[in-house]
């Protein structure tokens, strides 16, 4: 790996563990095995990594299968959902999130991209006739976003995000009926082998 | 308000605004106007007062209308987010359980005690005959908290909360064709006068 990416891995699995107050430029640069001399030739404070690793998502994930509509929604909800437990990326970016005073602006807010991402895969749902009529798909986006969001807050210090997988199926177990037409919402597949395919 | 009230009151602001990490005994016990002796002969640590005002929750909820099975449910989520912009107890417990390492016995998990009510709340519609056949009441229950949980942090930086009640109805509004029969989703009633009738 190169020093820059040594080093945002290193700050991120320093931000998932202690938060963005309880992280410190020296502990960053231990973790990488660097000096602070090192670190500060990339970087020159530990928000502008915060900021990197919060723009940087949901580019992360993506879902190993080729969809289309209501079940690229899902499929890219369940790649998060497996993913958040062993990427700490993902995870960091998860706590920094919350941290709220900080990461305000809207282009290092990774809730608004998410929602944006599932608008589209909604309204291309729509576009193929898969919702039912009247459906909003803002406010469904909206919901989505906030639930996993509420998901994964639960999740880590019950399970290490490792329930996380069951409440997004289960999420949208719930919500299909509301969303999808019948017909739609049966052809939905969940389960691993929708986020496992491209490394069998 | 008596001393130990005051002081209740004082650590809720203090939590609402520096989250657990941020907040010290002496910082509650200024905006307390006491001093820290007066403190520590109510409370021994921050940590007490915390505990104390997350298991307190979601007690300050209460709907002021009279109503049963899925319109409790939906005046019990509009009461907390019509009330928590202004109630600093209500804040601080939104931010405390997101602190995730100290507080995650059941016991203080306000999380769980969410869904215990929402759960109750659900199957008391299933007795009234209000939702679908095949509902999963758990697991709607458990969504109806994550998201409410997600649309909280969400509407914390954006509009102090302001925007939180529009949220509540619109996750309701997306939620409510896959939980009841038509009839009884056409009933529900949203809006202030749900939760202000009380003070009217």
């Amino acid at each position: 790996m190169r020093t820059r990416a040594v080093l945002v891995r290193a700050a991120a699995e320093t931000f998932a563990e202690y938060g963005f107050a309880g992280t410190t430029v020296s502990r960053i640069a231990e973790r990488a095995g660097l000096t602070l001399g090192a670190m500060y030739f990339h970087f020159k404070s530990k928000e502008e990594l915060a900021r990197l690793i919060l723009t940087s998502q949901p580019e992360p994930v993506v879902p190993p299968l080729d969809s289309r509509g209501l079940q690229h929604a899902v499929d890219l909800t369940l790649a998060w959902a497996y993913e958040l437990p062993g990427n700490p990326v993902l995870q960091a970016g998860a706590r920094l999130v919350l941290e709220q005073r900080l990461f305000t602006e809207p282009h290092v807010n990774s809730h608004r991209r998410w929602t944006g991402l599932l608008l589209e895969d909604l309204e291309q749902a729509r576009r193929r006739r898969e919702l039912r009529a009247g459906v909003d798909t803002e406010a469904c986006a909206r919901l989505i976003v906030s639930s996993c969001t509420g998901a994964q807050i639960q999740s880590r210090p019950k399970t290490s995000y490792r329930d996380l997988p069951a409440r997004v199926e289960e999420m949208w177990r719930c919500l299909l009926p509301a969303l999808a037409v019948p017909s739609a919402a049966k052809k939905v597949r969940f389960g691993e082998e929708r986020v496992r395919a491209a490394s069998l």
